[in-house]
């Protein structure tokens, strides 16, 4: 199956590494950085192209555009995995209605197009007779959607519960362990490499909203936006506070939950039990799925990190492989 | 798709229900309890036969025999869900083998077949152009080899550690939580239903240690077998171990674990942090999956229960459903 993948982030350049060094049938003909772009439908030679992005900090020719590529390249499937624009979705949902509209598939990890565009973009993929995948959009490496779609098939989900943001994740665990404050947590998150210069996207719960959303719009059809969900973060929550709730044998997470049947779509920092399977420790990621027959079930992984971002996408490159691939 | 069930005790009842309650275009064809059988090409009226059930005690014609439901039944999949016999698998292993010999898919929930005779199954079933399927084998209501199979699809596993036997845990988490005795423990799990009168299987470590043959067989393709695991129980642990562990921030818990690279198969008691994420309580079953580019993926939910197993299989059914059975 042939692949053209936009962008050479850490998860780009992660895909390739993976697909460099295992052999899972996929051929990437198409390539493209910020910078520029290459094309080769035979296959392109993976490991040059790395050295090059390392050695010149572009991945191929410069009179050549992530555009060319995805309106020219010869590929099954367009992989999406550049930065996240949560504003407006671009310039990824453009390049991904135009593979759509070229009769290709989509897998991206990129959280813009689907919480701004879902719809949109699903209905144009079953116009074309085509899938587009986002295993890496929710809880990095943990499969969840892949769960949704088969594991738990025939299951009517009541509600989803998660923690689905590694950072703030983190911040509380250090507050409980060490009795740190919100502030200390955060430079101590900043100095591990977990939280970025400016960390509102993760600390105000904003991170978690958008996958909330992804998980809504995915379980039940819905159209849900960013601003349905109501959002609390944990900036302003003290270490007193934890420790009441470490004093009871429990503890506090940013808890991101959907549970359509009461009206609420949520994220807000929550006190659980200190057994409660969903509390995890560090910037471990969790999720629940409540469902009619097989109760609750709990995927706990990496929510983040450039291997599992693209372990997620082989995933779905693989079941596109496995199941829609042989049609075209 | 049409459908014959053999076994009609709670986890065939469950199916029943689910198959008739919910949409599932799932037409049952045949049905077979220990004393009777029922077979009808146009489609088994469900209500009726779950009635009868549970007013006489069996569900159809005492002059039909699950063998002819399986050799003369009108179905795509085979769903045996009679109770597992460990020692030889049988008479389900020989059920299988001739629906799989007349072209038919095949879902249970019957660990016996799966632990005693999975490469000749598998074998047969590829000679044949059809699947068998057992995800209720492992992990009850948790999807554990659908994830293997499609969600950390690409990933190579390096090992998995499970608390595969709610029995056993719950009697852990109640020795940990009220320091009673094992012998206290037992007692409330068999007040519970928990256990059986005689707990060997679960306490013994036997039962978990079927799962992990059957999970280390799906993942590495391998043709390990039960004497191949060492085996401790937790029936010959004192309360005071748990006590010490406790005092440490650990608990104990009867982890399954396969390592090929280590040459590790076993089924022991193991100390680990109470932070852990398979530290799970009461009945749950939790399953961690180690992989070269996802990390350690861990699934936690109910490991038995009727609607839990039957949520396994429909599972099952619906992903026959989805990509096997349009080819036939």
């Amino acid at each position: 199956m042939k692949i053209a993948i936009l962008g050479m982030g850490s998860v780009g350049r992660g895909l390739l590494e993976m697909i460099d060094g295992k052999e899972l049938g996929l051929t990437v003909t198409g390539i493209a950085d910020s910078k520029s772009a290459l094309l080769d439908p035979d296959g392109i030679h993976i490991e040059e192209v790395l050295i090059a992005k390392r050695e010149r900090g572009y991945c191929g020719d410069k009179s050549l555009s992530a555009a060319d590529v995805v309106e020219q390249g010869d590929y099954d499937v367009l992989v999406e995995v550049t930065p996240t624009d949560a504003d407006s979705g671009e310039p990824a949902t453009g390049f991904i209605k135009t593979a759509i509209g070229r009769g290709k598939h989509v897998v991206t990890s990129n959280k813009g197009p689907i919480a701004l565009h879902f719809s949109t973009l699903q209905s144009l993929a079953r116009k074309h007779g085509v899938v587009i995948r986002y295993e890496a959009t929710v809880g990095g490496a943990i499969p969840v959607l892949h769960t949704l779609e088969h594991g738990l098939a025939g299951n009517r989900v009541l509600a989803v519960y998660g923690i689905l943001n590694g950072t703030s994740n983190f911040i509380l665990t250090r507050m409980a362990a060490e009795g740190l404050t919100y502030e200390q947590a955060l430079l101590e998150a900043r100095e591990m490499g977990y939280a970025e210069a400016d960390p509102t996207y993760d600390v105000k719960g904003i991170d978690a909203a958008i996958k909330l959303v992804i998980l809504s719009n995915t379980i039940w059809k819905r159209n849900v936006k960013l601003s349905d969900v109501t959002i609390t973060g944990i900036d302003m929550l003290t270490n007193d506070a934890l420790r009441l709730a470490e004093e009871q044998h429990c503890t506090i997470r940013l808890i991101a939950e959907a549970i359509p049947e009461k009206g609420i779509l949520r994220v807000a920092p929550r006190i659980l039990p200190r057994t409660h399977p969903l509390v995890v420790e560090n910037t471990l990621n969790a999720i629940t799925i409540d469902t009619d027959m097989a109760g609750e079930i709990t995927l706990i992984g990496k929510g983040a990190g450039s291997r599992e971002t693209a372990s997620a996408c082989i995933g779905d490159l693989l079941f596109i492989k496995d199941s829609h691939a042989r049609g075209n």
